[in-house]
């Protein structure tokens, strides 16, 4: 079954998810449609100019050819095809020769390779893939899922403290068991869970028929619903009352995941798997939050062991995603067991672009070649890049070795090689994008050793 | 007359003109009711917690007392009190011993102090404040102004580049005539003219019923209306399309608008006034921008001193409001006459803060000392401050004495003590807090020498 849409938009997810391959009318690389396809390693072409849709009919046109619901058409992301009618396909497998390089590769690169994974599923692809570990889980996927996003809404909703804890003791088990089967599936990696990030509005839902529906479940009256949706509104929700701020300014939020996170170590390590959760604090801009947040952390941390009388290893640290955390790194070090570079949230603070809104310009500057490339495919050395190496500097120069990795899907060859230059410890990425990570980061360091052996010649 | 609210918004404008003060329940220093009455040069109380407001009633009750539209109540701005009745005022005159001490501070200060103007009648209380140019011309100030807006929504509506020339056409002539008067007004001093910056879709009506009045007005069916206005929509206009991506990508509107700017200087040059426009480009991540922008500026206003057979001088420079642009100062710096740091937007991008939204959490966050101030009062030195540092060390090292300036608002003592130390050319902001910023920049002058005299004292 393929997805056919003009371009596609979160509401589209479960069909994306029933879809085998998507084709849109509109978009690139970046769009909707192309970075969740990548991240579901499904097949898509996005942005096929030629097409055009009529909803209403259910039909599409390529050319002078029509299709309808039900007719065969098949894709070929590599080149950006679309061959009508089928065509037999075969099941890729990573064996054979390809594991063979990817063995080599493996056995050549000095820079770590871990997966972006929000389930265990996610966690077992990751590990077929080749992951080392998980650079990334965003818990607020498992407030999405189904069964919960009620409690999640409930705790929005409530007017109190009190009404909230009450509906975060709901999430507790949920999110524990979660934690529990990644750390099974994960026994002995690393795996660098992020507390809540995106703002609380991004869970309610956003027509008056759904808030009715909710109101009618909730026993909760419409307009106070409606009151509160409109309440929770913001003007840039990208620079709003997200990531630490939320977990600052409604502690019991943090303190519910933390308690999960830890329960879930220490009721694995009683059957002898090997949790190591690296706790991590989103949307820092100055050190006071992480010292906050991370006082919090180590006293339910050092609770929860207690009450079970186990020992875990755990770490806490930050993302490093906004420009001030990255210029102020040398401050906040000292707090920080580790940093994971968002370069998604941080090239979008440093450009003051929001990703979401920069199709109706940014095409036209890579085309024009006014940004020498889409900055959200690749990482942008010199912006980016330099606050970047500043962090990395600063910080190691007070602590030695510390552990750094990226986290935000820039994941492709050229960015490998920059991450490998400037001295992570690990990238992190969607699992399916791992293979070629792999052998990017073994073609970097190749290069470097080369680079190294002229200069040694040379000197 | 008192406008009493719970907290205002944008659409108080009017109310906040007609009332000789502002009080309300809710906000601080940076909320909407403080900020735009500072800038009106009118007395606020804001958050004022006491306060209730019954909308239906047309009351309000603070503690035990209830008053009602006519009643009288009197605001103390600098203590932040409320006195139920008349108080005998006594209109401050900026005269005497006042007088005495600015003249001195004038004499000390080595640093320029310019006014924010919008307008001719702006411009004209910024002299009389003492302002040696204007740091900052918003030009959609004019776009928003009555029987303008009309023409400069159909040109936002316009499906082409030729209906929005046509528009444009008709915004030109007002455009012009607003610079020729306040180029009068400011005969032989600078003044920094910013071209247009906010998204498009600010300029459209909000509700329905708005936009099926204008729809109606302007012969377009409401759902082309309807349809170009949910086509606009930004999830982070902050982050979106605005400043230079517009003159970018509908280069007519800047051209429009560079030469409204050099015929009005040409025009007012023959009757002997000497017009200094300083021609700035907002919103710049990348030189390459600038570039396009000065090449599009420079070959108009060539084309247009041909026409009137008249020489201007005329500078070219941009805003320094995104990081990425404070990074990399030393590739912009070439094609630059001069720097404003947009230090409300540099705040915003750098903390990855929208200043619309922070109220939820900023407060709390000021309170529990978690940032050591509200880095939209007063400039963060450390996060901010070291991103302006280098963008001056860095651009100053290609070009010597390069003018610099700030336009940010932020023209607080200790604002203006930290633009001295750093080098700025000149602090600018509201008329009304020129007095204050004068004395402030006599303070640091002399405090800079004072330490300097120490250090060679014990050198």
């Amino acid at each position: 079954m393929i997805l056919v849409r003009t371009e596609t938009s979160p509401e589209d997810i479960g069909g994306m998810h029933a879809a085998q391959g998507i084709l849109t009318a509109r978009g690139g690389m970046t769009s909707h449609a192309a970075v969740v396809a990548r991240g579901m390693g499904k097949c898509c072409v996005a942005g096929c100019n030629a097409l055009h849709i009529d909803e209403g009919q259910k039909t599409a046109s390529l050319g002078a050819h029509t299709f309808r619901e039900g007719d065969f058409i098949t894709l070929n992301g590599t080149k950006g095809e679309v061959v009508l009618g089928q065509v037999p396909l075969v099941q890729p497998e990573l064996k054979g020769d390809f594991e063979t390089i990817l063995k080599w590769a493996d056995e050549i690169r000095d820079i770590g390779v871990r997966a972006n994974a929000d389930t265990p599923a996610d966690a077992r692809m990751a590990l077929k893939f080749g992951a080392e570990g998980i650079g990334l889980v965003r818990t607020e996927h498992m407030f999405f899922e189904e069964g919960r996003v009620q409690a999640v809404r409930e705790m929005i909703l409530s007017d109190d403290t009190e009404g909230r804890k009450k509906a975060l003791q709901k999430i507790l088990p949920m999110q524990r068991n979660d934690f529990i089967e990644i750390f099974k599936v994960m026994d002995g990696l690393p795996v660098t869970i992020r507390l809540l990030d995106p703002p609380l509005h991004e869970f309610l839902p956003k027509t008056d028929e759904e808030l009715q529906e909710i109101a009618a479940d909730m026993g909760v009256p419409f307009h106070k619903l409606q009151a509160r949706n409109k309440a929770l509104h913001e003007f840039n929700p990208m620079l709003g009352h997200r990531g630490c701020r939320l977990g600052i300014t409604y502690p019991e939020i943090y303190e519910m995941q933390v308690e999960a996170i830890m329960e879930a170590a220490c009721r694995v390590a009683k059957e002898k798997v090997k949790a190591i959760p690296e706790i991590m604090i989103p949307l820092i801009a100055d050190v006071e939050e992480l010292r906050l947040m991370r006082e919090m952390t180590v006293r339910i941390a050092e609770e929860v062991q207690k009450r079970h009388g186990v020992k875990v290893r755990y770490d806490v640290g930050t993302m490093i995603e906004i420009a001030r955390a990255a210029l102020l790194a040398h401050e906040i070090a000292p707090v920080a067991d580790f940093y994971s570079f968002g370069t998604n949230d941080l090239t979008q603070t440093t450009y003051g672009l929001s990703r979401d809104d920069a199709g109706r310009f940014l095409p036209y500057y890579v085309e024009k070649g006014i940004f020498e490339q889409d900055p959200f495919v690749s990482i942008d050395r010199k912006g980016v890049g330099l606050l970047m190496r500043m962090a990395i500097t600063n910080s190691r120069k007070i602590k030695k070795g510390m552990k750094m990795g990226i986290c935000g899907e820039q994941v492709d060859p050229v960015s490998v090689e920059f991450c490998h230059e400037i001295g992570l410890t690990y990238v992190s990425g969607s699992p399916f994008r791992l293979p070629v990570a792999r052998l990017a980061a073994a073609q970097a360091t190749l290069k470097k050793k080369m680079k190294g052996g002229v200069s040694r010649a040379t000197v």
